[in-house]
C-alpha cells in the first residue's frame, strides 16, 4: 500500500491524496442501505484529465481496484468502496468549461453539482432538465453514471438523452473522446449512449458535452385528491392517452399522504388514498391545467385544485417535497425504484400495499406516474433484527412484482450492489453473457468498480 | 452453395428462398452512389424470427456472411451484398403487432414501413417522428439500422430516441432481448442504443418496441428569401439561440433554389441566394411565424411570407420536396449527408461554394439547418470518367470540410461502405479500437455485414 502511495503522488498535486483512515471511511459509501462497503486503501481528489490518466495507469500497474465517485448521492451503492481500492472523487473537477446558446450545450467536468449547471444555463434563457431529487447535491458525473431521471422526465426524459458526448479515462489510462457536439450525428456505434448509466464499471468521465433547452415557462400546477388509488392511476393513464404533455405528473400514496399531513398539517383529508400532482409548463399551461381538472373531476377525484398563479403551484409541489422526509421521520427509510408500464401502475400500488400487508410494514409510495416509474419506500426498525429482514424481503418482493408486471428494476437509480441479483433476471441470460463481454473488452483486468452492476 | 439453398430450405417455406439469379442481382444494392456491390448466393424472405434464427444459424454453421436488407433506400451502401452473401431481407416481415396509447408505444415487425406506421398511429391521436425523405418506402428496420433522421428531428429527435427496446437475432441465431416497455429503465448497459445505427453488424432486428407522441397540430410555415447565405445562416442561430422550438426549419442554397425554379417556376427572384422554411407546431404557432418572419427580416430577409394555413403551408414546403427532384434532373447526383454544429453553418455553406468552384461542379446544398445538417449534393455527368472523379474528390473534400469544422461524417445516412475510412478519422485510434472489440463481442466470426462501418 505504501507503493500505491507514493505512486499516485507522484502524478497528484500536494492534497489530492488522501490516507487519513477517518477521512478516507467517509468516502467509503453512497447513500444506499441494505448494502455493504468495503475499506478504501486511499481516496484521490484529481482537478484534471492528466491526473484522472494518471490514477488509472497507476490502478492497472499496481492491478487495484478503482471505485470512481461524485457527491455520493445514489441509491443503490454504486459508489460504495471495496476493500483496498482507490476511491476516485471528481468533484474536485467542478468546472463548467462553456455554455453556448446557439448550438445549446454545455461543456462540463464531472463534479459540476446539478443545480449549479441549472442555475448558469438559465441565465441564458436554457436548460438542463435532469432533476434527480437530489439536484443541490448531486453531480453531472454521478447523474451520468446511473442514468439519472426526475421530476421532468415524463416531459423531458432522462439524463441519457442530453448527453452528446463523453471524455472518459479508460481502465489503462488512455482517454476515448466519444459522441459529438452536433445535433444530429450517426458514426458508428453508440458508445456515448452505453457509457451512460453505466456507474462507472466501464470508464471515468472526466467530460460531458449536455444538449440544453429553451427554458419552459414556470409550471402551472394540479392537485387533486382520490379516495380510491385505482380512480388515480386511470386518470394518469387518461391524461397520458389524452394526448397531454404534463411536465410532471406524481402520485402519493395514501401512507405518503397521511406522514405529510402529520408532519406538516397539510390539512389533506383523512378519506385521500391517493394525491395526484400535474403540471403544465407550456404556452397553454392554464387551458391544459383546467381541462386536467375536469378529466379528473369525471375520474373520480373527491377534490381538485387548479394553482391560479406561480405562489399556488408552489404550494401544491409542496406536499410532494415533503414526501420523503415526512417518511423519513417514521423510521430506517429503504427506497425502491421500480418503473413498469404505465397502464399497471395500478397493479403495481395494489401489489406493493398486499406486500406491505404481508410483511405488517409500513410502505409508501411515491410515483412518477406519468413515467410509471414508482418509488416504494420501506419504513422499519434497523434495531430490530427481524422486522429489518422482514423490510429486505419486502423489498426483493417489490422488485418481482415489477418485473412480473413487465417493468424494469429500475427506473432511474441504477443497479449497483443492491439490484445485482436482480440485473440477471431482468437480462436474461443471453443479454448478461453480452454485458459481460463488453465488460471485459473496457476493462480486461476487471479493476473498475468490480462487483457493481454485473 | 447447393449445400447453403438446400440447408436454408429446410427452415423456410417454399418462396422464401430466391435463387433466381435476376431477382438475387435486383437486391444486390441500395440507393448509394460510389460503392461497389458483390453478387449475392442466395435471397431469403423470412417471416418469423424462428426463420432468421434459423438463417443465421446456418450461415453461422457454414461461415456465409449475411447481408440484412430493409427496403433499400438508404444512401451508404449499407445494404450493399458481398460476393457469395445470404441477402437477408427483412420486408415480408411486415406486421403491426400493437399500439398502446396508454403506454404511448408500438410494437412492430422490422419491415413495416415508415409511412404505413405513422398513418396507424395517427388512428390513435399518436404520432411516430423520425420521418426520413423516403419515409413512403423505407422500413422501421432499416430505419434502426442506420439510425435515421428526417425533416422533424429540430424539435423531435432522431429514430434512436423513439426506441425502447429490440429483439435481435445474434450472428450465431441466438434471440437477445434488450430494453424495456416502460418510459424509464436503467438496468444495465444499454444495448438497445448500442444497436441502433449500427447497419446489421452485430445483429438482426426482428421486432422493436418504439415509444410514440401525441400527434402535433399541422405546421404553419414560413418562408425566407435571404441575398445572402450568411443572412439566412444567421437567421437560423438567432431563432434557436432565441429560444424557439420549430418543428422544421430547412435551408435551401442557391443552386437548389435555381433548380427547384426551373422545374417548377417556383417564381422565386434570382437574387435569392437561400431560402429558409421555418415550421412550428404548437399551440403558439401563429405568433412563433409572426416572432420568427421579425427576425428574418431584422436578419436581413429579401422576402418573408408567412403561411396564413395549412394549404398555404403545404404550398411553402413544396419548395423543399422539390429540390432533390430538381437537382437529380440536372445529371447523377451523390447525396452528402455531413453535420456540423449549427453556428458553422455559414462555415459549411462556403466551404461547399469553394468546393464546388475548385472541381467546376455543381453542388446543391439542402440542410435540415436547425440541426447544423448539410446535405450537399454533388452533380456530375457519370459517363464522364474525369468529372466523376472531380465529384468524388469533392465528395471526400465536403466530409473533410465537416470535419474540421467540428462536425461529423454522417448527421443520418449512416456509413456504409461510402464512409468507412472516414469513421476510422473521425472515431480515433481509441475509438476505433473498442468499436471493433465490440463487433467481435457480437459477431465473432464476422459473417454479419462484413466489410460495412467498421
Amino acid at each position: 500500500m505504501g507503493d500505491l502511495v507514493e505512486r499516485l503522488a507522484q502524478g497528484l498535486p500536494e492534497g489530492a491524496v488522501v490516507v487519513d483512515p477517518d477521512v478516507v471511511a467517509s468516502y467509503a459509501r453512497d447513500m444506499a442501505g441494505f448494502c455493504a462497503a468495503g475499506v478504501p486503501a486511499v481516496l484521490v481528489l484529481p482537478r484534471t484529465v492528466e491526473q484522472v490518466q494518471h490514477v488509472l495507469r497507476t490502478a492497472t500497474d499496481l492491478r487495484v481496484p478503482v471505485v470512481p465517485q461524485g457527491a455520493r448521492t445514489g441509491l443503490s451503492g454504486g459508489a460504495n468502496a471495496v476493500d483496498g481500492c482507490i476511491v476516485l472523487s471528481l468533484v474536485a473537477m467542478d468546472r463548467i468549461l462553456e455554455i453556448d446558446p446557439v448550438n445549446r450545450l454545455a461543456v462540463v467536468e464531472p463534479g459540476v453539482v446539478n443545480a449549479v449547471l441549472s442555475r448558469a444555463v438559465a441565465e441564458h434563457g436554457l436548460a438542463y432538465p435532469p432533476d434527480p431529487s437530489s439536484w443541490e447535491s448531486c453531480t453531472i458525473g454521478g447523474n451520468i453514471g446511473t442514468g439519472a431521471g426526475g421530476l421532468c422526465c415524463v416531459k423531458y426524459g432522462v439524463t441519457a438523452e442530453y448527453v452528446l458526448g463523453l471524455d472518459v479515462v479508460l481502465a489503462d489510462g488512455r482517454l476515448l473522446r466519444t459522441g459529438r457536439r452536433t445535433a444530429k450525428g450517426v458514426a458508428g456505434y453508440d458508445l456515448t449512449r452505453l457509457l451512460v448509466g453505466s456507474e462507472g464499471t466501464l470508464g471515468v468521465v472526466v467530460q460531458a458535452v449536455l444538449a440544453l433547452r429553451p427554458e419552459p415557462a414556470p409550471p402551472l400546477v394540479l392537485a387533486a385528491e382520490f379516495a380510491a388509488t385505482e380512480a388515480a392511476c386511470a386518470a394518469v393513464c387518461e391524461v397520458m392517452a389524452g394526448g397531454f404533455a404534463p411536465s410532471l405528473m406524481e402520485l402519493m400514496d395514501a401512507t405518503t399522504v397521511r406522514a405529510v399531513n402529520e408532519m406538516a398539517a397539510m390539512g389533506l383529508p383523512e378519506s385521500t388514498r391517493a394525491l395526484l400532482l400535474v403540471a403544465f409548463d407550456g404556452p397553454d399551461q392554464a387551458a391544459e391545467v383546467a381541462a386536467v381538472a375536469e378529466l379528473c373531476r369525471a375520474a373520480g377525484a373527491t377534490e381538485v385544485v387548479p394553482a391560479e398563479d406561480r405562489a399556488e403551484s408552489e404550494l401544491l409541489l409542496q406536499a410532494r417535497r415533503l414526501a420523503l422526509p415526512a417518511l423519513d421521520r417514521m423510521g430506517t427509510t429503504m427506497i425502491d425504484d421500480v418503473a413498469v408500464p404505465r397502464s399497471r401502475l395500478a397493479d403495481m400500488l395494489a401489489g406493493v400495499a398486499r406486500i406491505a400487508e404481508r410483511g405488517r410494514l409500513t410502505i409508501g409510495v411515491v410515483s412518477h406516474a406519468g413515467d410509471g416509474n414508482t418509488h416504494p419506500v420501506v419504513v422499519f426498525d434497523a434495531s430490530d433484527p427481524e422486522e429489518t429482514a422482514r423490510a429486505e424481503h419486502s423489498f426483493e418482493e417489490i422488485m418481482a412484482l415489477g418485473l412480473e408486471l413487465g417493468g424494469t428494476v429500475t427506473g432511474e437509480h441504477g443497479i449497483g450492489l443492491l439490484k445485482r441479483d436482480w440485473l440477471a433476471r431482468e437480462l436474461g441470460p443471453v443479454g448478461l453473457e453480452l454485458q459481460r463481454q463488453i465488460k471485459s473488452v473496457f476493462d480486461p483486468l476487471g479493476i473498475l468498480n468490480p462487483g457493481k452492476t454485473l
